[in-house]
This record gives C-alpha cells, sequence and structure tokens, in this order.
C-alpha cells in the first residue's frame, strides 16, 4: 500500500527534520501567515488554488455518481452537535459559541465589564449553533430515518474546529475535509471504508505524495477514553493514510472509520429490519493534503511535476 | 447607475414576490437546504460552483496587482476582534467561543450538568479565538504600522458570523465575502470607495445582475447606535450594490464603505507625518451574489445566458 515519491529534480523536500522547520518553510514563501494564535492560519491564494484543485481531484473520484453533495457552513445546530458523543468524548475540542441577547440597560452592564478588564463573555448566553467538530456530524440529522436495502451514499464538505493550538502546521485549529459517506448494513459499511481505503490511497499517489495506511485511534479525552481509544485500534475501526512531512512523527492527510451502528443509534437511522443502520465514513483532509503537497513538492506549485499540476488543475 | 438585467426567456425570474417565496424556491430545486436553525443552510455542488465562479469573475477586476491576497479561515484571535468597536456597536450580532480546559474531574462536573439538562456551557472558558463579524477584520492587527506613501493595498476573502437568525434566505448567519482594502491619506481612501463602487456595479453588471447605488448603514445597535446610523448616513460613508431579488427589500449584494480613520487609530497604522491612516473597503457578497444569480437567472446554472455562464467559467 506504499508509494514512494518522485524525488527528483522537480523540488521534493520532505520529510522536514521538524514541524517548526516546515512551518518557517510555509511562512518564507509566503504560502501560509501565522496570526496571534496558534493554529490560527491566514491562507496565500496558491494554498487556496491547490485546495480546490484537491478538493476537484478526489470528488472525481465518486463512485457513487447520484450522491448527494452538501457543502457545510463553519456552524451547525446546537440540537444536532450535542445527540453525537462529543462533549462525552473529546470535550478538550469542542467549540461552543455564545451570543448577546439583551437591549440596551444590559448591553450598558456588558460594556462596564469590558471596560474594566472583566469577563465580559457572562453577559452571553449559548447560542442555537456550535462549531463543527467533524464535518459529517450536521449531515445525519437531516437523512431519510428509514435506510434503503441498496444504502444511502452521501458526500460533504466543510470546515472542522478543534481546540487544539499547536505550532505544527498539520495541526490547524479549523480545518476543511471532503467526506464520502455510506449509510446502511454492515456489510455496505464496511466494504465503503475499505474500498475507499485503498481508493483514497490511489488518489493520493496520483498527486506523487508517498502515503500508506496505518491504523488508528481518534483522540478520546481523560482515563475513560485512553480505553475507548484500545478499543477502536483493537477492533481496527479507523485507518489513517499517512505520509511523512517530518521526521518527528507521521501526518494523516484522510483517513477510512467504520462507526459500526454509532450514528445509527444516535440518529434513529434503521435498516428495513428495524435494526440500526451501520456507517461508514471517508475523511480527505483538504489543508493537510494542501500541506502534503508543498512539503513534498516544494512551496512553488508553478514548479511541481507536471502530472501533479494536471491532477490538480493547475 | 443602473443596469436593467437580460429579461429573456433565459428565465429571469426576480423579484419574487416575498422573501419566503425565493426560499421555498431555492429549496424545491435543491439549490439551497436548510438546518433545525434559522439562517444556517447547506450549499448544494451548483451554489458552491457558481460562488466560486463570483469570486473569480471578481478577483480578476483588481487593479492593484500587486496586492497581496487572503484567505482567512472562520475564527480569528480574540484579542484582535476587541480591538474593534464590535462589541461596543453590534453587539447583538457578536460569536464568542467557549472551549474546555479542565481534567477528567471537571470533566465529570460537566457531564453531570449535560446529564440534568443544565447550562453545561457554564464549566467552559472563553478561547483565544472568536468568530469574525466582518472579513477584513483579521487584516488590519497584521498591517505594517507605516503606511507607505503611495498606501497600501490588500485583498482578503473570508466567512463572516452574524447572529441574526431569518427565513430571509439573503440574510444568512454565516457568509462570506472577498474585500479589496486601500489604507493610506484620506484621499486615497476615498478614491478606492469611488473608483471600486463603479468599477464593483459594471462588474456586477456582467453578470446580467440589475444593480443599484444606494446610500446605506451598519446596523448599529441601541439607542445610540441609531445615531451613529444617522451620522453615517449623513456623512455618506457608506454605499451598498442593490438588487431587487423580492418586493419586499432590495438586497444589498455588495458594499463600498470609508472608514474614515477608525482602523488606522485603532490598529495604530499612520502616515508618514504621524497621523493616523485612513481606509476604504469594497466588499462583495459572495453568498448574496450568488443568492442572486439564482434568484434573476433562474434554478439551474446550465440555462443561464452564454454571458453569464462565460464570465463565471462555468
Amino acid at each position: 500500500m506504499t508509494a514512494r515519491p518522485d524525488q527528483t529534480e522537480a523540488g521534493a523536500r520532505a520529510p522536514y527534520a521538524t514541524p517548526d522547520d516546515l512551518r518557517q518553510a510555509l511562512v518564507d514563501a509566503g504560502v501560509l501567515h501565522l496570526t496571534a494564535v496558534d493554529g490560527v492560519h491566514h491562507r496565500s491564494w496558491d494554498w487556496e488554488r491547490v485546495l480546490r484543485g484537491v478538493e476537484a481531484h478526489v470528488m472525481a473520484k465518486r463512485v457513487a455518481t447520484n450522491a448527494p453533495r452538501r457543502w457545510f457552513p463553519p456552524v451547525m445546530p446546537r440540537e444536532e452537535f450535542l445527540r453525537t458523543d462529543y462533549v462525552r468524548s473529546f470535550p478538550d475540542l469542542v467549540g461552543s459559541i455564545d451570543v448577546f441577547t439583551g437591549g440596551d440597560r444590559e448591553h450598558r452592564a456588558l460594556l462596564e465589564v469590558l471596560d474594566e478588564g472583566g469577563d465580559w463573555t457572562a453577559h452571553l448566553t449559548p447560542a442555537e449553533v456550535m462549531l463543527p467538530s467533524s464535518v459529517c456530524h450536521p449531515l445525519y440529522g437531516t437523512l431519510p430515518h428509514d435506510v434503503p436495502a441498496e444504502g444511502l451514499d452521501e458526500e460533504c464538505s466543510g470546515w472542522s474546529f478543534r481546540h487544539e493550538p499547536s505550532l505544527d502546521p498539520a495541526r490547524m485549529q479549523v480545518f476543511r475535509m471532503y467526506e464520502f459517506v455510506r449509510i446502511g448494513t454492515p456489510e455496505q459499511a464496511l466494504a465503503h471504508r475499505d474500498e475507499w481505503l485503498e481508493r483514497g490511497l490511489s488518489a493520493l499517489a496520483e498527486l506523487g505524495l508517498p502515503v500508506r495506511a496505518e491504523a488508528a485511534n481518534d483522540p478520546f479525552f481523560g482515563r475513560v477514553g485512553t480505553m475507548l481509544a484500545v478499543n477502536q485500534l483493537d477492533a481496527q475501526l479507523k485507518y489513517e493514510m499517512c505520509v511523512d512531512l517530518t521526521e518527528v512523527r507521521p501526518t494523516a492527510i484522510a483517513s477510512s472509520n467504520y462507526h459500526e451502528d454509532h450514528f445509527g443509534q444516535t440518529f434513529g437511522l434503521h435498516l428495513a429490519d428495524g435494526a440500526p443502520a451501520h456507517s461508514a465514513c471517508v475523511g480527505f483532509g483538504l489543508d493537510r493534503v494542501t500541506l502534503a503537497l508543498f512539503a513534498v513538492h516544494g512551496m512553488q506549485p508553478d514548479d511541481w511535476p507536471g502530472e501533479v499540476r494536471s491532477a490538480l488543475s493547475l
């Protein structure tokens, strides 16, 4: 499952010694701009046009050509967010949004606290929206409860927020993913995960990325979370597609996940026999794949190998 | 300054009688999907590809061809947000982000409240990021304090959050804008606003949109805000480019704004003589222009007039 990159004069650079070195190269070339907050970046047009090319390349690999496609905004309904296990399993990554709903009098009270340097946000109330922690979460609540015999194929793209401030350019607080989701029987879901793992590795290898599959787990929180992570790894529910961008650690640029009946139970999606539906999703990290392309092929997209530029429509 | 649309058999539809009628037409055609929250929509691929065409069309109108361009993520540093007057002038639109920073013990306490249906968000703390209320806000804090004699031209694109839940599809809680910003002398800033007003109207007319300029004001909050809005209107600081998508009210799809020395003062940007720099920005509402195109030309982009499709690279 491992492909080697085209290590030619075309400018292959990865692996960098450290994430710091990679970050510095991106900043020096004007590809990414840092902000006052770790993990929050301004993107250049080069970054954006490569990212759009990545999305188009990935979209072109769809097999279920009639699958609905949706682009989600960077906020989602709070009610649907709370139906997932995110606050329970990944509380440290969650972003909750507060808003002001008072009148003139309440506003004056808020400003007094703000002017004194106090916690003015205590005058806010939880909004009806939150930041999505995973791109496919806003999907499940919109699906029909009766899953057809052939299963449901869905695609979605959008922003994800995970509060994990870091100087590693691979660990952004907000990033985009494109996901292919299937809901159906356990067999249909497992086949989706496995077929897309192969298809995903090929699609990424076509971009000249030296990618390999690794069994993985989600970053469950706390003591209970450690056990959940071990179980997930043991059951081989999650595979990541990894590239060595630095010598410090591999970087996952896509993943293929089997959810068992987790979302079927949570969102009341069931099969013809009444059993909860199973699901699987493959997510391509659009910002991560873009990062990998700059790390592997160099900071000037105009100098990338012709076949890579062509695959990205650059 | 008014252009009339090509009201041919190609499917010009606007104005709809009401925003409800327009929303229903978009939903029936699968162009937009509603969610459980008013003003939060899932977009179709048709919407997205049109929106990218709008962005490219607008970007192609740039005059300052060496201006840096940045794509901002949907969150920005809290510290920079608080340097603007947003909490003072538009508190009702602001989105503040809270996160969880505790350990196992604090997590158990949070989950107890969540399970009892209480306000679990009281266990969160303000994050170092907020949602941007305006796309160009994250720009000013990144600029050099000494503005060169020829002025600074900058472009930026990104998401904006304004908490104003509405059933009007023109009033989304999160939406994208592309902005052209100039920082310099009062004359340089005013020229930017005026030249871009003309250039913006032409660019939008090329898309077959019957657009016109109107003096406008921002939605300042409360009693004090009413006066601020009147002053802004009197001083003719803001012009909107409007289209009649419904018979109820005009829809602003772009605006051209003179900030006087507001951001220069706030972010310490000054001219050679030490005076605070002035600034102006023109913002194209990418989701609003996209909405206008569907409303005016019909729900099937493949049936739009050839010159519009060509301008959008569809």
